[in-house]
């Protein structure tokens, strides 16, 4: 995170990023309210967490990065909280190991409440005495937590459909709301220009330091499409034996699907009455107007190749989502899963429903370099192997979006909120 | 489970036995009661369960071998449970993998012990109104699932030792009450004859199949220790060079080693004050008059050939304890860990405080069969690739041990509350 | 190996003994003769070796045990090949990972044959020179060199029957002498005594340590199969559902065929025509009429349950071979598979074609101990986890075998030349 | 690869081509002569292959691709040998393991000797025999044949080094032929313009399919170094803490380091008297003036960011070295291992002596199509997870090398001849 990309917006006035703060805290617990203290405590694979670690994690974030350096005579909840609670800061000391963070039995679900609640006070007890520079300059590291805890969010619910579809029972986070059946909207593919254009952050508002510097790219003439690919569309792959062809995948992805581990998005079962997918709603058949979720950057590329198209570059999806509105299916909608598209005109569901997979590895931008100290472990120190995904999905804040934000994932992995939309060379 | 071996004693009374089955669950439920439900929710390997699954497991037991089959009419709980709660029985049906129980948050604590509940009240009722003929008839099952719930007292600590050592924090599961220093017994050689004897179970008293048919076995003239080796003993052996000395170790153990696997009993840690070791009391220093503890075979059998003895042989275990009164340091003792011997006179600590390696391999008896059906499965399956333990620990509920009870696990395991007694020829 | 188990006997001439040193350096220099250096210096897994480390292990042997303690003078042929060809004794310096053997492509093979000829000319000047009170004190020594290549000589066959069984293109190692078909003989249960007997080995010929001390055992009256199990009834197993059936097997070997492990004898494959058998031969249809073979101690003993049977005790079988002279099909009769049994009477086929899997663990017979030093590493540190085989294979030396021989191997292995005999108790 | 980029020079004589094509295939035999039938056998790795494989590969290629399919009536040497020697082309059918190439004692060298020359055979009768207009019809995969064989060429290099580095003797592939001490060239940074410049393969020349299209891309201003890394600078980075300092890391490579799998570059070891390297000249002190190789792209990326620098992209590397001839210290000179800079004016040892990696992930330049059918699998279907490397190495053959090459590996990898060139904004 570089300083100067965490200056704070001078219209947003100091009370309502206060009031955002707390907005934040309380979404988060309001996320785990309905889990027992069971569902919040286990790990079902290396790369999940438990609800009750992440609810712990960012609050460690704001005391060990906030409340520490800055709130004179602090002392922490508990020093072995660090031990448990550090996600991956090399520079903020050792830690227990990612994948046995399901082991941490204690603290308990009440405890790590109660270790919420006293960093949500000190934070705002510094809040609210800071003078207005004090607060000035503390505005760019409580940016940079809310923006940490937002993801969390995501990352909560993305861990607990993991935990639940592991689970025989398949009981469901929140009640499944039907939606009236819809024929899929029909696709489109909307040209834009080739030639020079600037991409990524600049300006007062937040974005993390792997969004800029903003820069130059030169692109070539492309068409998008006008939606994201629909399960309906992805059984037609399947039906034309799209997870048996090796000529539509990358060696890379063909080696897991031969190993058994690709042969339908994850948590699409198939039973005698066709497939059902579990989702945060619990089992139901995939909606084949809905776009699909939770497929691999590797499915993605096999799905476009065999559509004869390809996926967009990062570039090319934030030129075209530029102009367009922050809107759509997020987490605030309540669905908790990917939607059918509007019938509308232009390119639809850019923001919102599912994370789109582009082409572009996640590396730095030409002239990127992080934070100096620990803050500087945020982003950077994970662009190798992964790939750039862009728009936010049914689970990701509607405030957590912006058309430069980056998330990026290996390749391989299905347990996020991820679909893909088509593009090719005009 | 031959049949014949369960006939109950003539002169049990009906009424006792139906109090012990009241008697035995409500035990398990006390074991959990100050337990959270995030510490019951949590496998910490896979050899470990959860609590919560113990607690449903021993209820699908009597569901599965005593209601479903001998009470009319009987609806289980839930038809889902059969998958999620057998253990091991090929015969009852698929199953939920065993390393994957720490997976199943729902259903949570407390639906289980509405299972529980349920499954008490319907037992009572089958016992209660069954005439004398029939409960003649179910006595055998019942003295099978009610030891088999003990079993699973005992692992419900051995799981939970292993959780709570497993975090960070290192949290107590009761209260640890300090015991008055005391100096090791003096340990002294108690000889035995050779000739021909018999061991095994014979009578109308309940014990496994593995335990009969008593059979002639022909002994050597042997002396067996007054007491098990204690943690000073251990440190000396660990002084000596015990974990470093391959000429001390069988092949197998020695690649542990080699590995990294052993350098101190499971669950001691080294600090700068000198050994600590994690207990269901939390961690303190080792008792150096108390028994060693979490050792596997292939350690117990290394500080034998280290002091220049052997481990007994299960038969002699069995010819030497017979006379003894069961008694000892149990479980309702309440200190949940081995304690000083007395300065006595004879053998010590036969019964109680840890599980005593043999040198035994565990095998069938001459002329063993195991019963037709599923509970055919439950000891003789298991017949390759572990040794015999004898005695009974400080988590074993007291009347679940005797002189011929077969305690088995493989030679590495290092969570049953297992420790050594030393044997040499005469 | 203790020394006074190594007296040779007196009614062996000294040349005698010399001549057999060669003959067995020459029958494994014969062994490779036919194998192309390629072949030599495979590993095809972690448990078989390359024909050239076998080629150039039991030399180092000699150079250590005999020729470097006992020869004046004696320089070793490459002070490095101790670090090579060093199997497991600890106590003889460190060694290159098992694992491994397969990467070390130099020595090539015709360096290993100098060093081969290197060291049994030395052996022979030491052997010459020695008067006849050196020679009888370097006599047990050289026994235990004799045996031990003579053991790795059947290693050899083992190992190199495992590569090409590995190789898609299915090599035979010599050519296939086909036999008249034969129907199998019929096959008798021979009922033997119970009482007390001795077992073990004991007087001047040569034995290994674990063979001693003879000891008295009791055994009950029991029936032996008189030939072992033959491919044709092994047939019937499979189409009964051998391999399908959990009720028949122990828990461990039950997981290895869920596992896909097991679905048939090792070295087994379907086609179109029916079941094929690699052997030394190449692939050729299994001859019903002859004993099945590479088949893992977990199979053998669910086949015996399956039969209503049991395997033999290792003490059932040596008291059932002792009478019988140590005559039948070995590897110097060149067949190099087990062959059907003639129609005889008594117990056939003891000796030869296939070992026998008894329902023995290996342990120490009481009142064992090993020799001191690296010598005492060759048996008594393998006793875990192994179980007893007894009779010697169609690739066993002729000479190696012997009724107090006790072959062990992990119940899950089926590399060697182990099939089984059934019996029950009478 | 598309066939448009196949085309062949059209100044190139057909006598010229075809004698390049025997002078490939007898280059690869020469770089196989001195290794024993041994050497040529064994996988030291997965991603390793035996050189026998290599050289019987290359032979199935031009079989499979030309001979079969051009030349009426061929018949292939042995139909199972698409099995053994299909590397990885999922349209020419099934194919043996790569992790088990090293199980295939046979066919023999000798035999694969034969094959190669029975393939040389038939290509030069296909080749002297065709009318012109067929020979430009095959120009296009015999080049690609051709190059292909090349590339497998260095492979064979990369292979017995890692095979030799494996084995306790450390024995040498060939002589060590020592250079007078250097004192390392002095580094500069030559500066670069920005703007728009196109990159990549157009024209009559060959290049593979990755090479394409020509396509513009968008540079900023910035600076290269004029020579590789040296190992005495990365001795500094060592001794600076390089391989202890997390900061310095991408997350995925300081999870290798802390897997122990980092701590200097590749078969380097430490002993009493420093640092040594083992080489295909065996073991000897790293030369101080020497460029480093056998480092990772994680290792390289440390490197430059500790060294306040950056790596190039491809696309800066390439229009850097457009303008240079094509010659260095390429496999033809003999040495085998990258040696020390003259201490010249400009960019040296661009060409030759070791790969360069750079920043840029491997992926499809715009516009990219594989060619239809088995030979479109030859490079687009590894467009994931690896990164470029430019330039060749000491192993790499001469005429092999061009500006737009991509060579790609994992960013773990490090047994190919890989070392670093810093660059940085201007
Ligand atoms: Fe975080
Ligand atoms: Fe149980
Ligand atoms: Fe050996
Ligand atoms: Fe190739």
């Amino acid at each position: 995170m570089r300083l100067k990309d965490m200056d704070r917006p001078r219209d947003v006035s100091r009370a309502a990023t206060q009031a955002r703060f707390h907005v934040v805290r309380r979404l988060t617990e309001d996320l785990a309210h309905d889990l027992h203290p069971e569902d919040q405590t286990v790990q079902s694979m290396p790369d999940c967490s438990p609800t009750k670690w992440h609810l712990a994690h960012v609050s460690w974030f704001f005391e060990t990065f906030i409340l520490a350096p800055h709130l004179p005579g602090y002392a922490v909840a508990d020093p072995r909280f660090a031990f448990l609670f550090n996600s991956y800061y090399e520079a903020a000391g050792p830690r227990h190991a990612r994948f046995a963070r399901g082991l941490i039995t204690r603290p308990t679900v009440e405890e790590v409440a109660g270790y919420r609640a006293r960093v949500t006070a000190a934070m705002d007890g510094l809040l609210s005495r800071a003078d207005d520079g004090a607060f000035e300059r503390l505005a760019p590291l409580l940016e940079i937590g809310i923006n940490h805890e937002q993801q969390h969010q995501e990352l909560i619910l993305m861990d607990i459909l993991n935990l639940f579809a592991a689970n025989p029972l398949r009981p469901a986070y929140s009640p499944f709301r039907a939606h009236a059946a819809r024929i899929a909207a029909p696709v489109s593919f909307h040209e834009f220009p080739g030639g020079i254009f600037e991409i990524g952050h600049d300006g007062p508002a937040f974005a993390y330091d792997n969004e800029s510097p903003r820069h130059a790219v030169l692109l070539r003439p492309y068409r998008l499409a006008s939606r994201p690919v629909t399960n309906g569309e992805w059984l037609a792959f399947m039906d034309d034996g799209g997870y048996r062809r090796p000529e539509l995948w990358l060696a890379d992805g063909w080696a897991r699907v031969k190993a058994g581990e690709y042969e339908a998005p994850l948590y699409w079962e198939k039973d005698e009455a066709g497939w059902q997918a579990m989702s945060l709603g619990g089992m139901h058949a995939p909606d084949p107007a809905a776009p699909v979720v939770h497929v691999s950057y590797f499915e993605a590329d096999a799905y476009a190749r065999w559509a004869g198209r390809r996926l967009p570059s990062e570039a090319e999806w934030e030129l075209a989502a530029r102009g367009h509105r922050v809107a759509g299916n997020f987490l605030e909608s309540g669905a908790l899963r990917p939607l059918a598209a509007d019938h509308g005109e232009g390119l639809g569901q850019l923001f919102g429903d599912v994370w789109e997979w582009t082409e572009s590895p996640y590396v730095a931008y030409p002239g990127y370099r992080p934070a100096p100290g620990a803050i500087g472990e945020y982003n950077g120190k994970f662009m190798s192997g992964q790939m750039v995904l862009r728009g936010g999905s049914c689970a990701t804040p509607a405030d957590h979006a912006r058309a430069t934000y980056r998330n990026f994932f290996y390749p391989h992995q299905r347990w996020p909120f991820a679909g893909l939309r088509l593009a090719e060379d005009a």
